[in-house]
């Protein structure tokens, strides 16, 4: 066999695994839409099973076959070609999805099963220690996945290289560590600040029907296709890019908070462009039509929520006509005072309902106790006391509770360890592409002000989207913006907001 | 192997099949109400490897082997027992899966999906010229299908078999043509009647949104469990058993017809309730879980919409109620105008729009000139001419086109010949079924003058739901009316009800 007909038969296996995942996609979004209750039993059936057939085709000996004839050859040549780039990945993707013994994987599934049941009940009752057994389990179980994956420098690395390929924890931590330093210091001086934005204007009473016509209105004008995609109201707002054509978002409703819905979104909007804007119609079902990484991903959702939805010229051109749909409550109400009112900044105890400064923060929390845990620096019975006391020395506020603490989210109890860091890598890198962008194209921000978004949604597919996994999130960021990561773009940006919303 | 140990293999095999299949019905059913138009290629390329993956699965020899070991064992002594069931039915579906010939497959899945095409052109154009050669090869393609899956008496009962398992033509004709010969003569007494109900009551404005409020309650009224269950809005009503928990219906509305919507929720929800009231908690996957047949199905459909909800009894609960909600356009209507309203007959060309009395003439033609062409005795090109006389013998009037004619359905073009009788048998299935639940179930009848439809939905689900594939329909019919199919109990139903309507 050549090496490429041994390549052609391997795009044309993972192209199929990825179709009958794709089916698995639309499940999972009905699942969490519109499943009639009663139908939770047999559609968990049906995603076992295909996920189960996937895991086995894509985990065959003979892909394993394939790969090794195709990589040594010309085929991986030129490393940006097409086939280098999936050979690349789907080796990336074969031995982390081969190195794995099928009874771990039982063992976490179960574990993860059962202990997010738990887990809300510990939350529901904050209570920490009915927690504890669940987390160190999961802890336990996924230390072992590190080590059958293989790790160097400490096995977090394993476990972040499958949200973030490539990425370790080291070069995070050099970034991470001076932007935390940054954001307490900014934090402090907008508690401290003269100036206070009236954050009461968005918390009046915004009809959730009109919230979603003026939220469709918005993802539209930023540039989501409404015939390749859909909104839908969910519990947990996401996207999922199911395939050429077919993106979906969600979001949720809150008649009493503007934000909430509006900017969720946006965010899932850029997701969901992100989405659109890969050449799915020739790569679909493989790297090459995949996104870059949960940091890339989530540095597009970030960039049309906060540069450009959270952007005074936004709401130069949109607070007009949002306030021709909330005629009371948005009556009167200027340019300034709106964009003060969504850029309000207040220490709170949960990540999801942060403000753009504090967001990160709560990340950088997790992650510095998650990375401890797998180290085995800390263990699971001190992360209450730990969570509480850097709590207060980054927001400057007592934990009420460990429901409002180390309680509060999910992913722990998911298996999700590694996850956290990717929300500030999409924050990071969306501050350093949105200053690109803003160099390369002249007069981009006047742009929103007419309510124009389609020189940076031109600037993100070319640089960004058109590439699938062709590089690497580091290099990607390096190619494009001609720096590596830095913290210094999104600190920036951030103390020019504050400094005039908040006059420091 | 032992006996048993086969079928228990059988059994996890098939219900795998059966559980891949079902993601099939879920992206078939989004498919036709939330995909984004876009996502139409991409689909279609999910449902064909499913469908793909399925065929092949279920055609394996090893399929064949395990039936085999099953069926020579006592397991199949008696023949009603679930065992017995299964393997019997398992191999039915298996010879007819197994027997065509892959590339025969191929080409009628090729020329259906462009002759649908082609067909929708000629209709539009009212165009037969241009639609018959497709139906030449359609019928040629559809010959080699009866042949391949072999006959007895004529080719026919091999197409009829895949939708009324081990139905004939002949017994199917015994009944059909005596049933024809009353209709005619019914209709024709109809035309001459002295007395014509008001038609114009339900031709008034029904608002959309409270038809679906209106639609929900009855539906619910009668025992379609919300929990387990949507309803949804197609262009094409259908309704959909995804599998235990989960039945789905669909729906259009026409704000200047009321009985469109409501009694096409009611035959969808007649549908619906036949899914739920099937076993499937245990049996999904087998035959045991499954419908008898489309005739069966079609009978429970039926029933509720007709002998239910065409009723007086039901009207005199839900009149009340409807008049509540369409304050207008119902104000001031008594139960006996509007009983009239909504079983008002009359000749017209569109099958779908027909009344419950020139409804089955409707089919008896269809099924009359699809047999002739299977046949031979009639060719395509004289479908015309055939039709129209037919249709002037049968309804007393003149085809104005063959739009209006033979144009009208899909089904040819789609290769579904040998579907059509299915909707007749339900018919008869249902009066006879229904008058034995009359005469089973004390004061029926004045029970949905109380609203109460728990005694009728408590008997179908004893007599035929949870019986699943138990026994075939002709079987099922004897066994639970006692009598063989006939056309007497429908023709006598609608006699009544239009001795008093039309005062004949």
């Amino acid at each position: 066999m050549t090496p490429q007909a041994a390549y052609d038969e391997l795009i044309k296996q993972i192209k199929e695994i990825s179709l009958l995942s794709s089916c698995g996609s639309v499940l999972g979004w009905e699942e969490r839409t519109y499943m009639p209750r009663q139908g939770a039993g047999l559609r968990s059936d049906q995603l076992g099973l295909l996920a189960g057939m996937c895991h086995e085709k894509f985990t065959s000996p003979r892909i394993g076959e394939l790969l090794a004839a195709a990589e040594a050859s010309d085929l991986t040549k030129d490393p940006t070609s097409v086939a280098a780039v999936n050979i690349r990945e789907t080796r990336h993707q074969y031995n982390r999805a081969t190195k794995l013994p099928k009874e771990l994987v039982e063992e976490l599934t179960k574990t993860t099963s059962l202990a997010q049941g738990e887990w809300g009940i510990a939350r529901k009752n904050s209570d920490f220690k009915h927690f504890l057994p669940w987390l160190e389990k999961v802890l336990g179980l996924t230390r072992k996945v590190a080590d059958a994956y293989g790790w160097k420098g400490e096995p977090y690395n394993a476990l972040l290289d499958g949200y973030e390929p490539g990425a370790t924890v080291d070069e995070i931590e050099r970034v991470f560590e001076p932007l935390r330093v940054d954001l307490v210091e900014l934090l402090a001086r907008i508690q401290k600040a003269p100036k206070k934005p009236d954050v009461s204007l968005i918390e009046r009473e915004y009809n959730v029907e009109l919230q979603r016509v003026f939220g469709e209105m918005v993802a539209a004008a930023i540039g989501f296709d409404f015939t390749a995609g859909r909104l839908d109201i969910t519990t947990h707002p996401f996207c999922t890019g199911i395939g050429p054509g077919d993106t979906r978002i969600t979001t949720r409703y809150n008649p009493r908070r503007f934000n909430d819905a509006l900017f969720g979104i946006m965010h899932e909007a850029g997701h969901g462009l992100y989405e659109m804007g890969i050449d799915k119609k020739t790569h679909f079902g493989t790297p090459m039509g995949e996104a870059v990484s949960l940091g890339i991903h989530e540095s597009q959702s970030r960039m049309w929520e906060n540069q450009v939805g959270r952007s005074k010229e936004f709401w130069v051109y949109f607070l007009p006509q949002a306030q021709r749909i909330f005629r009371e409550s948005l009556a009167g109400v200027s340019v300034d005072a709106f964009y003060g009112a969504i850029n309000y900044v207040t220490p709170s105890y949960i990540r999801v309902e942060a403000d753009e400064c504090t967001y990160n923060l709560h990340i950088l929390l997790r992650f510095e106790l998650e990375r401890a845990m797998v180290k085995g620096d800390l263990k699971p019975t001190d992360i209450p006391g730990e969570w509480n006391s850097r709590f207060k020395k980054y927001f400057g506020i007592d934990v009420d509770k460990d429901a409002n603490g180390c309680l509060q989210d999910v992913h722990w109890s998911a298996g999700l360890i590694g996850y956290f860091p990717t929300y500030t890598l999409g924050n990071l890198f969306s501050a350093q592409f949105f200053g690109k962008a803003k160099a390369d194209i002249p007069g981009l921000t006047q742009q929103f002000e007419r309510g124009d978004f389609s020189k940076l949604l031109a600037w993100l597919r070319t640089n960004i989207h058109e590439h699938g996994q062709r590089y690497r999130a580091r290099d990607l960021g390096q190619k494009v913006t001609g720096q590596p990561l830095s913290h210094k773009p999104l600190i920036d940006y951030l103390k020019g907001k504050y400094a005039e919303i908040y006059g420091i």
